[in-house]
């Protein structure tokens, strides 16, 4: 089933940032006929990247491609996709978004929705743990990744 | 004048990716003290990039920022943004666009107003020349840019 290539994929990612001591959110596209197109995790603090979010990443590694290869793609990503990171769905009119969690942090499933892309929310408990322990451990990096001002 | 530093900056970026044979869009972020933060263009056919659009060029460069910083700063590009960089604007919510040119791409323009982000048009004659030529010469890679089929 690509829906587990690609789900798998994106949390081997998360846990690799993890691992790596940075944000974990990983990320995975995977063609309309279940090949992965290209993956990769949350760079920020790993490269001092202001712009290399999971989803980018994973567009990035996947290089150049036709629009219509996009179009029948599914984003697989660990976490809600932040506004850049939809806005990159969006561009590229993938056909479906499939995130981890969204309990620790919404982003704009609402926006991908509106603009037509289907969007599943999978509730995986790894995807949260991951990210409940980063955003207790580093409160002021997450908040930088997402754009936020410390409260 | 800030804003000359800013737009200036990004032709003079765009004229860059033009001169390397690339998609001629240049940006630079400003920040609200006048300051250059980060400038860049469009990396598509230079780097095989399928994330390097001008706008994140430019938020790349300018490397790991406070969220406090993009807040009072200005993305100024040389064409209205995609939806990608669109969504980068607003994830990090700058303060203002100021779009050297939407007469031959109009990107998200009025999300960017509805998240409450200022937007200028300057309608610059150069901004627009160097579009033209581009889409006219290479009408495949520019639609491959903003994610378009053929037509």
């Amino acid at each position: 089933m690509d829906s587990d290539i690609g789900f798998k994929a994106a949390l081997a990612e998360a846990q690799k940032g993890s691992d790596e001591g940075g944000v974990p959110i990983g990320a995975c596209l995977v063609s309309a006929d279940g090949k992965v197109l290209g993956q990769g995790h949350n760079m920020r603090l790993q490269s001092s990247s202001a712009t290399l979010h999971a989803e980018i990443a994973a567009l990035e590694n996947a290089g150049r491609l036709p629009a219509a290869t996009y179009r029948g793609a599914t984003m697989y990503t660990t976490l809600s996709p932040c506004d850049m990171c939809t806005g990159a769905c969006v561009m590229y009119k993938v056909k479906r978004v499939v995130i981890g969690e969204n309990v620790t942090f919404v982003g704009g499933e609402d926006y991908l929705k509106q603009r037509g892309i289907e969007v599943v929310v999978l509730q995986n408990e790894k995807c949260r743990e991951l990210m409940n322990k980063f955003i207790s451990n580093r409160p002021r990096d997450w908040n930088e990744d997402i754009g936020e001002e410390d409260k």
